[in-house]
């Protein structure tokens, strides 16, 4: 009997230097170094970077490269106004996805699948994601769209676009470190259609459309946001714990908990737990951070020991509510992150590509004919 | 030592009844009925409606289907204006991936995953494929648009609405015929990349532009574009022989000859021969024709023995040649008669979905820390 290995569990399909798990200790590592390091340390843009370069980057090559992020935060006025002519109530990822696409059209370099232009295109659309998303956000919500600013970060520039206010340090900070947790995270969903799509030879904008279309699916990149959709469903901290309780009873899922590749805690979600215990006990426990408290006590003791834990999303939405973000971008956003990552993978997987074709197994019928249309049943 | 499925060759990811290949044999089917069978008895629209019930339908059923379809036909008015308005030398693929993303964001039902919503969207797909692929080609060729006809099949429509007159019979049954063959083989890249898509449970527009993304390259579905840029490089039937003799002695790849599944002669590829070769003895041998004749004559003298025989793309691209239709729609075109089988596949995963998330083999550093910027060497 032949083996179906469904969902590609476990498969092997390719090598990489970008990204190491280790699913039954919670550890995640980029070129080795642990994403505690990056977050403490790093930022979006030199996590981007090295994951382009395989490498941490020198002092020079780093103010370069943020140069050439800023010189590229301006998108073309024509994908503004297009932007602006998608219908309102239309779901931010299908509008990212457009506008993508959209923008592919005006790159004179887009059919160059060389690596030197696919890290070009790859930089100028890691900056033009976050004037994309925020103006995808601003347009949805009825109010002018924002020009980029060149003296911010790119946390901090994106938090500006979005909400037309210049965001504290510490706001910035936050966002960054949220950024540099999702930047990458090995063969997920996404990153692997955006390989797909690239193991045919095709071009840039098509392998990140199509991860964009893959990162939408609720299973993947829409987590976060259905993680708040069950907080708003518990309403108040003191109905979390039957809540939850029924749930568990159930056998019923719960957003945010579980992950197919972690079976002890995700370190990413540690370290935005110990920011948003941070944001509490300076500002007091939000509303969210409560529910949250209660459901992982919950969760943890009832099947923590099934390896199902808390996962990323579970804390970052509360991060981006926080922030004072709508959790009808909280995907948008983690595209803004994911870029990076789709980008380096796909530049990584064209060095030694090889078309992807896997099989399935036939289950239907055989030797049949075709019947002429009179003499069916 | 662990094992590398490169190309996820030969990886069972799933069970399928809609196709089946035997590639040493040179058979393929569809719900266990020869490709040939389908070809010469059967069309587009009826094989479309097949895969996606997973049976022949009745003859109420076809004609059903077909009534919707033709009901289906026209674009909204805002997306024909937007291909339009796409720059004039943009890639026919691109702009396609676009249009498709633009759809979705005026269907009201595009976020909707259950199945009679999923099957819904894919029969309003494949009609308004071949109109948004005829406004597509007239836009860039700076002719007007032309409106569907709703007494003309799907083939003779497309035609129509792509050269502006009525094709004969002849005409339109070849090109049915050619739509026929191309309509589904089983787990290729861009049905793949649909798949790994619709895995996240993301929506069917997402899954069909992801998949136009992958079929748009030159390993996929731009061969039979290829194919012809190889005719035009050898000029004259007197010096194909030469040139592919040369290509062969350098060991350099020959497009559209030799495929990852078939080891014999392409089945597809069959069907199309006998009807270039029907053309050919009415009409007289066209120099392509010609020159693709003795191509296959070295081609299979040489490398025959090795598995190595000319595939569908080697003929098809002389077939809508012959019907008056330039290179760059060709994929184009691949995507009207693949868009049956990408919807067919998607419905068909999604009933027993499983999130598509393999692994790479990691072979980068480990051990490493963050080094502050300047301490670095």
């Amino acid at each position: 009997m032949t083996t179906i290995a469904k969902g590609l569990e476990g498969v092997l399909f390719t090598e990489s230097k970008l990204t190491f798990i280790n699913g039954s200790e919670g550890i995640l590592t980029h070129l080795g170094i642990p994403i505690q390091e990056w977050a403490e340390n790093s930022t979006f843009e030199e996590l981007s970077l090295a994951l382009l370069d395989g490498k941490l980057p020198t002092a020079a090559e780093l103010a370069a490269f943020d140069a050439h992020l800023k010189a590229n935060r301006m998108i073309p006025e024509k994908l503004a106004e297009e932007i602006a002519s998608f219908p309102r109530n239309v779901h931010p990822m299908q509008a990212l996805r457009t506008a993508v696409s959209y923008l592919g059209l005006f790159d004179p370099q887009a059919e160059d699948t060389g690596e030197d232009a696919r890290r070009a295109i790859s930089i100028r659309m890691i900056a033009q994601f976050a004037t994309i998303i925020a103006a995808i956000a601003r347009a949805r919500e009825g109010q002018p769209v924002i020009a980029p600013r060149s003296d911010l970060t790119h946390a901090g520039n994106f938090l500006y676009m979005l909400t037309g206010k210049e965001p504290t340090t510490e706001q910035a900070r936050l966002f960054d470190i949220a950024l540099v947790l999702h930047a990458d995270h090995g063969m997920n969903a996404s990153t692997f259609t955006a390989i797909a799509t690239s193991s045919t030879l095709s071009d840039v904008y098509s392998c990140i459309v199509s991860a964009i279309g893959a990162l939408k699916g609720p299973l993947h990149g829409g987590a976060n946001e259905a993680v708040m959709d069950m907080l708003d469903e518990v309403g108040t901290p003191d109905q979390a714990e039957a809540y939850i309780t029924k749930k568990l009873d159930n056998k019923e899922k719960i957003m945010g908990v579980g992950h197919r590749v972690y079976k002890y805690f995700d370190p990413r979600s540690r370290v935005l737990r110990d920011y948003a215990e941070h944001v509490a006990s300076k500002e007091g426990k939000s509303t969210y951070y409560q529910i949250l408290e209660t459901i992982e006590k919950t969760v943890v003791d009832r099947i923590g020991s099934k390896g199902i834990y808390p996962n990323v999303d579970f804390y970052s939405g509360t991060v981006y509510s926080d922030l004072g973000i709508k959790k009808e971008y909280f995907t948008p956003i983690f595209a803004l992150a994911r870029i990076s990552g789709w980008c380096a993978s796909v530049i990584e997987y064209s060095r030694d590509n090889r078309l992807l074709r896997p099989d399935a197994q036939y289950t239907g019928a055989t030797d049949q004919h075709y019947v002429q249309l009179q003499d069916r049943q």
